[in-house]
């Protein structure tokens, strides 16, 4: 029988999660039953979301099981296989990261190509981060090129793209992260027009329409915000007449207990006539095989850098987690678990 | 010569408007020159914005002038012309309101049909109040029959349009205004299905909730905004996934100086998928005849109840601006000058 290990929450983390909610539980996999895949997984990605499945407040997905093995995006090799449709050594996705190897029906995994991208873009750019961000600027946003788009934590998962697929498809882009490591690597990495550093801006709003002047412009069209809050409010101040506010996350309103501060300025929304949309990109996906063409042939033309920070091993992946929330990583959070 | 009388700004307020900001004028009106049109006013619509033309603050319009007529949307009947497109009992509209009768350019004037809708309608449902209802819940809420729709300030000169147009397009309808008379008006002249009175409830999202019960809903779809603050924190609370929220006002924020404790449940925008969009009637224009076509039929078909507080003769004309800011009024503030 193979050995595996696997994280299990044991109990629903009050505020900022603990050592204590979570247990390793080292598992014993048998051979794969009738119909069943074994798999081998490769790389897991961590993400915020993970965050909110932890508590058992109504969503729109379902909360993690006490006492079982956490789930999330993985991409795995096929070590065994019964169900035709599978043969060992095929790539494949799945939900069930947490773990390192598992058996799972047929119908729980997702074949991938291994040739034309390497295996973790699956968990990136070609992944969900990549239909997130691809949905929210050209579907909910409208993209258009010469717009000039504000992505906030876009040094992120999907910030990080998002800002790649802006300044890919002809517009002008300003980017906001925490650090000057972060702004640096939106310089440099990500090419984008300007870099706002927001942790050392006293206002956020004087530091857009700052930004948006080295750049030729008075305002923003798009803001991807991932961030709400503050950010949101410079957004508002900063919107061009019709703008149009993807909204993929607010992950600074997410711990936040009290009654919010910012934004104050919503009345701009109907003086500026702005669109705002919140939206999730799993319903979306009727777009993925259309972002995944994107992104290969951006990626063959070197038009997409990498963004990840990856931890080595299923004992890091808390410290993963973690380096979510601490601001220690940038773009997508990968665990390497083989 | 005609014998007019025409009310003029002689100062400009600060805080409430008070009589001696105002003067009556006894004018005596001559024949109209080349290219000129008399007209006898029939009736002058009396709206909130013209508090901000009192004061010379900048604005998208001008403030009123000292010294002159001020101005607003009025209907009225040629008695004079020297111009090919207008003959004697032509029903005109203008923004010539605030005067009894006046010469003007043809081009101030634009015609309004006599036969098919009574007088005043074209200053309510099927004009501005009718076009900002219907272009909100049509073109940016998306409308359609068997959405659940909330609309705030609903007995208000927008909000009670907004009321019929949803219940004639076969939506449920929710209705929130302040005060016993108001949420009568709204069940017994717009027929809403469910009506709350603000004033009267401790809890605005408790009240929505129990609204929607009571008419086997579980949620909104849509909500018409004309408030803000907690109307909005309520219908954010209350969306169902997919929502949409047209922004057509948000009174209660507008002399908020502090800031805003409401709402505090924003990233609901983005779990449920809400679009919430911000417009302007004016941008809309295209609508407007699609707008009158469809309020024309419904009101032959004794779909469109009449909403408006009457005051009689320009002698009454401060007492029904007044009348806006005591929240005396219901539907739409008009006066009628002959």
């Amino acid at each position: 029988m193979a050995q595996s290990r696997e994280i299990q929450l044991v109990r629903r983390p009050v505020g900022t999660p603990v050592e204590k909610d979570f247990t390793t539980v080292h598992v014993a996999v048998a051979k794969p039953g009738a119909g069943e895949v074994q798999v081998r997984n490769l790389w897991m990605a961590i993400d915020p979301a993970m965050r909110g499945r932890m508590t058992d407040a109504k969503s729109y997905v379902p909360p993690f099981a006490l006492d079982a093995a956490m789930e999330g995006p993985a991409i795995g090799e096929v070590i065994a296989s019964n169900d035709p449709g599978f043969a060992p050594g095929d790539l494949v996705f799945s939900r069930l990261g947490w773990r390192e190897i598992f058996n799972a029906p047929a119908s729980a995994l997702q074949q991938r190509d291994k040739a034309s991208l390497p295996a973790q873009a699956w968990l990136c750019f070609a992944g969900m981060p990549g239909l997130t961000a691809y949905a929210g600027l050209v579907r909910i946003a409208g993209l258009k090129a010469g717009d000039v788009v504000f992505v906030s934590a876009a040094s992120g998962a999907v910030g990080s793209i998002a800002c790649q697929i802006a300044r890919n498809m002809g517009c002008k882009v300003i980017g906001s992260a925490g650090g000057p490591d972060k702004t640096a690597f939106l310089r440099d990495m990500l090419k984008v027009d300007a870099a706002i550093d927001y942790k050392a801006e006293p206002s956020l709003t004087k530091a857009l329409a700052h930004a948006a002047k080295s750049i030729g412009a008075t305002g923003i069209d798009v803001y991807f915000d991932n961030v709400g809050g503050d950010h949101l409010q410079a957004a508002l101040a900063l919107a061009n007449n019709f703008a149009r506010f993807a909204i993929c996350g607010m992950i600074s309103q997410y711990n936040v207990t009290d009654a919010p501060t910012v934004p104050r300025n919503l009345t701009l929304l109907m003086t500026k006539r702005i669109r705002m949309e919140g939206y999730i990109a799993l319903d979306h996906m009727d777009l993925e095989g259309e972002m995944v063409a994107q992104m290969t042939a951006w990626n063959a033309a070197g038009q997409m850098a990498s963004a990840e920070t990856v931890y080595h091993s299923i004992d890091k992946a808390l410290d993963a987690f973690h380096g979510l929330f601490t601001g220690a990583n940038i773009g997508r959070t990968m665990v390497k678990l083989a």
